[in-house]
């Protein structure tokens, strides 16, 4: 079975390509390297010690993808390609919503041509924007979202739910995401992002490797047990499996289009994250509390029994195990 | 002042066009003629006794843009170019997302670029979808819509907002139209669609016609007093004009983003239109009763006070007008 993974140099995308191999799929990548590197090919090869098959093209090119599927037999897609940083996306709305909504529109145009019609979208837990419950299930009202990455998100989903009404011979999976951290055991796949840091995991990084001076964690009086907010982290490669039982389950099932949290559950607070990664790397991670952020929730974690219930797939591993191995990406990388 | 009008030899673009031109505005036209004709260029002509410049392009083409900015001071934008049709957006989502948010999204860039950040967008009362309540105010609730039609107008509405919060130089009037009907009194404009009609008023036309043998009227068991669904219908002259202080308001004024209900603000049921245009016309409408068309709401009208206190505008015609007009372009029409 071969399956197209656009954005698949990415940081999930090419987790997911690992994991992908290492269950037998045949896969090929699409991926414009805007926001990575080519070499990421040669470490999901090196890592799997198998072959992909990798097109430098942008996903908003459909005579790109046109190509693609006359060369190759798609059985299914995951469409990680995407722009992802929630401060660019309130700044450059335009350029969000062209590319994130132009790559999904394409990619079903010449899907439904060539008569491929499973699909894995990479969703994003911001759909539900200010939770109507803790933990989040699946049924929780959706939106309003807080930013326009977010937004793309949710209009990507309602998107391919009135695909599917006009044509139910689509299969698709949207797989909302909680907080995917970590790295891959290896430690040759990894998050490492160019400028500074939007997220918790990159930044504790960054200043445990003397990279920025200190961390800003914003807020200590929400009402969570150390103040500061709590989310559901989820290691890559747990998150990389989910998106492979998403796939058996569309190889093996019509499922029509459904959603499915990936999350672990669990919730920690900023200040678990930085002690625990502090901790079992025996490093320093100097933080200071600064003012809450506008539009930051208190407390996000999931309800994941639907994806273990529906799909046979659970988070595995802990916060430790997280922590562990994105210190062990930089570390290494360092090294290289 | 200069006027880009997108989709400007449409129904509400070509008497848009006219009102602009008495107004003293001129009129730059950027049609694909999709959905219409060239000669409505000669006849907007013809009433005005003005010329206007048309291009005949597609309002994705980002190139086509550039020229037409390049070759035209535009002092404001009023963007109609897109498809509207209800029944078809549920067949082909993928068509009506594409065309309907690529053209919003390259007229925006082209626009910025040009520094012109003035807009008028053609949006749809469907953004309410189901109504919090009757009369429907801007501030009711927006969605959950109820096809891919009215879906486009309300992402679009979401991506100017936050177009202007990246940008405050912006400044866009959301015009929400309810119904409507009607046709210039020159009876060179008018509506005319190709095929079977959606709406109520075409399908009238063409029963009295004797181009169709009996109309449909789908539901007299709703909580209205004939029992049938009641509906805003506003004259087309009426809504053209509305554009016209909209545009007169963003140039005299920064408002932002807001939205504004073009509606009369009285609702008529299926039966009141029916027997006013039989009565004026002196026609006969034969009619039957058929079963509730699934998504149809019961009553739906404006709020209209807004887009008078704030823009100075309000509908002028009652139904009687609409009815003796939408007919008289259609015998003339014949005629021709």
């Amino acid at each position: 079975m071969k399956i197209l993974v656009t954005g698949g140099t990415g940081f999930i995308g090419s987790h997911t390509c690992v994991e992908l191999l290492d269950a037998g799929f045949e896969v090929v990548i699409l991926d414009n390297l805007y926001n990575s590197q080519r070499d990421a090919v040669d470490k999901i090869e090196a890592i799997s010690g198998k072959k992909v098959v990798f097109y430098e093209e942008d996903c908003m090119d459909e005579a790109a993808l046109e190509h693609i599927f006359q060369a190759h037999t798609i059985d299914a897609v995951i469409h990680f390609a995407g722009y992802k940083a929630v401060g660019e996306s309130v700044a450059k709305p335009i350029m969000y919503y062209e590319n994130n909504l132009m790559t999904t529109l394409a990619l079903c145009k010449v899907m439904a041509k060539h008569h491929c019609k499973r699909l894995v979208f990479s969703s994003s837990a911001t759909v539900y924007g200010d939770p109507q419950r803790i933990p989040i299930d699946e049924e929780c009202r959706l939106g309003p979202t807080t930013n326009p990455y977010g937004t793309t998100k949710l209009m990507i989903e309602q998107i391919l739910r009135d695909l599917y009404r006009s044509d139910e011979e689509w299969n698709i999976a949207l797989l909302r995401y909680f907080n995917p951290i970590g790295a891959h055991k290896s430690a040759l796949l990894g998050e490492s992002p160019n400028d500074i840091p939007n997220n918790l995991m990159p930044y504790i990084v960054k200043v445990a490797n003397k990279e920025l001076p200190v961390l800003h964690v914003f807020g200590n009086d929400y009402d969570t047990p150390d103040g500061t907010g709590v989310r559901d982290y989820i290691h890559v490669v747990d998150l990389a499996k989910g998106h492979v039982n998403a796939v058996r389950k569309l190889l093996d099932a019509h499922i029509g289009v459904d959603a499915y949290n990936l999350g672990t559950g669990k919730g920690y607070s900023v200040l678990d994250v930085v002690r625990t990664f502090a901790a079992v790397n025996d490093v320093e991670v100097p933080y200071q509390i600064d003012p809450r952020r506008p539009g930051d929730i208190a407390v996000c974690y999931a309800q994941p029994d639907k994806a273990w219930k529906e799909l046979g797939w659970k988070a595995e591993m802990d916060l430790e195990e997280m922590c562990r191995d994105a210190w062990n990406f930089v570390r290494k990388a360092a090294d290289r």
